[in-house]
């Protein structure tokens, strides 16, 4: 029934760090690192890789940095077979700064770019790539970029990249399932030789069905968090992915765990999932920022004033 | 970009209704009646027809009988192009007490049925076809009987059954897109004339996926209520199904006031949605009673052993 192919990446403590600035506190980094290993999933994503000389310590947290020692610290001890990966921004990473695989607790890189920044990010890739890095290249925001300029990207991604896979990325949480199916197919047309990876976000409650379609039009590796934490309405849930993927070698129970234990307090401070704002923002293929914006204020539950100042197009 | 003959029907009070033993205060249903006809939807299902000399009205509320008077009282002076439905359960329901619909505010009925009584389902969906009433037939926990006796009962409604349409239910919030696909398409190639439905629980965040999975595949006839409410994980969200089906003539602007309004409030006083206990009944197609009882006792966030009783089978 499995397909031993595919690959899950766990994207808590990453994607989940854009709604708290990244400030984990190391005992929970560590608690959900001991979970996903116990469960036998292939990678776990800890953070950005931003240089310190952009971003002051003071405003974020430890794991918008992911220095290694600080990885080390959260993974050392802990019988595992579960790889790290951290994430990196186009023009918000110095190659330089990052040491040799050989050297680092951290056995995966993944390059998020838009479709526009493509050989930026193949740049950066192939940096990491030589220094021995697993390597992907995310591309974000994809549910507005589907038009030639895409098939351009891919074309370049082919001949140049040595990424292991390439990601399509719903950022909007806007794509049905036959954009998935027309996206993943797309990119597998192109991409010979590399794998295709998937990252949903939940804003239309299609996360998880999404992942599901890119599965089934062949893509391997695929992203999740524990009880679909992240950035506005958050991401695929792990626990359905790994109940869903039938693989003998994961175990749901450790994950069930970590969420009696950890999420559903921690969901009580702060917030992610299905709300209104973010399902409109997805449904109009929009940014999140705005719906974001309008969480943080008093006007949280006007959604249809919100909705109206989205499709009031302001160009007559 | 948008099929004309799809027809959705808001189950918002009746499978609400199945959280709060039908106890909806007449003005919240009159609210809901209103904002449904403003969305210019098709069918607004307002509860069940159980007899009275079943159930006591003692424990339960108006919306489980659904006494004409009681409907009348809260759609008339509404301007509305909305039929409302009800809903019979085989075995539940006295076919004499029912009048005939020109003297009904009610425009449909719909027999709710497990395979295996098709028989009497078939009976009482002509009875109130015979007596003017729209009809469908919806074949509730179809992931349990997907074998050989689905197509039996499929094959008799196509011989013998009046209803405009056969639903697909996937009550435990179980299936995914492949079998709601295989479903979809087994039922259109059998019920030559019918339109297929499909109702889907959201137990594994697929309500709407998968809703639109059977629109894709030919079904016209949809299920959802407003912000997802209903039993257990609650079901496909009506204001998601209406962003996606660019419909002119719906308007999700009332449906977002709805729940700007009434649902943000209700939600805080009973439960529904996205909970663990109702992901694992759904990823392991069992019924929901159990997560139900778990979720009523002191143990409501003990998952793992929630998950361990359900998957030791005791057969050994």
């Amino acid at each position: 029934m499995f397909r031993e192919q595919i690959k899950v990446v766990d994207c808590t403590i990453r994607d989940g760090g854009l709604i708290n600035r990244h400030e984990f506190d190391p005992k929970f980094v560590r608690a959900v690192y001991k979970a996903i290993s116990e469960a036998g999933l292939d990678y776990m994503e800890i953070g950005y890789k931003n240089s310190r000389s952009l971003f002051s310590a003071e405003e974020y947290g430890a794991w918008k940095f992911c220095d290694d020692d600080d990885i080390r610290r959260v993974i050392d001890g802990i019988e595992s077979n579960t790889k790290v990966s951290v994430m990196v921004d186009v023009g918000r990473v110095n190659v330089d700064e990052v040491r040799p695989a050989a050297e680092s607790p951290v056995g995966m890189i993944r390059v998020a770019t838009y479709v526009k920044d493509v050989d930026k990010a193949i740049f950066l890739e192939n940096s990491f790539s030589d220094k021995g890095y697993e390597t992907t290249i995310n591309i974000m925001a994809i549910s507005r970029d589907m038009g030639s300029e895409l098939d351009e990207a891919l074309h370049q991604l082919h001949e140049e990249s040595k990424a292991k896979a390439v990601y399509v990325v719903d950022s909007f949480g806007s794509l049905y399932q036959e954009p998935v199916e027309e996206l993943v197919k797309r990119a597998k047309g192109i991409l010979k030789g590399k794998e295709i990876g998937f990252h949903g976000h939940n804003n239309q409650q299609l996360a998880f069905g999404n992942t599901i379609e890119a599965i089934i039009h062949g893509a391997n590796f695929l992203d999740a968090t524990v009880y679909g934490i992240g950035r506005a309405a958050g991401n695929c849930p792990l626990e359905l992915l790994v109940g869903f993927l039938k693989n003998p070698k994961f175990d749901l129970r450790p994950i069930l765990d970590l969420i009696s234990d950890e999420f559903i307090a921690l969901r009580e401070g702060i917030e992610w999932g299905y709300i209104i704002p973010y399902a409109i923002a997805g449904m109009l293929n929009e940014h999140p920022r705005d719906a974001m914006a309008l969480r943080n204020g008093d006007k949280k539950e006007h959604y249809r004033e919100f909705y109206e100042s989205l499709t009031s197009t302001g160009l007559d």
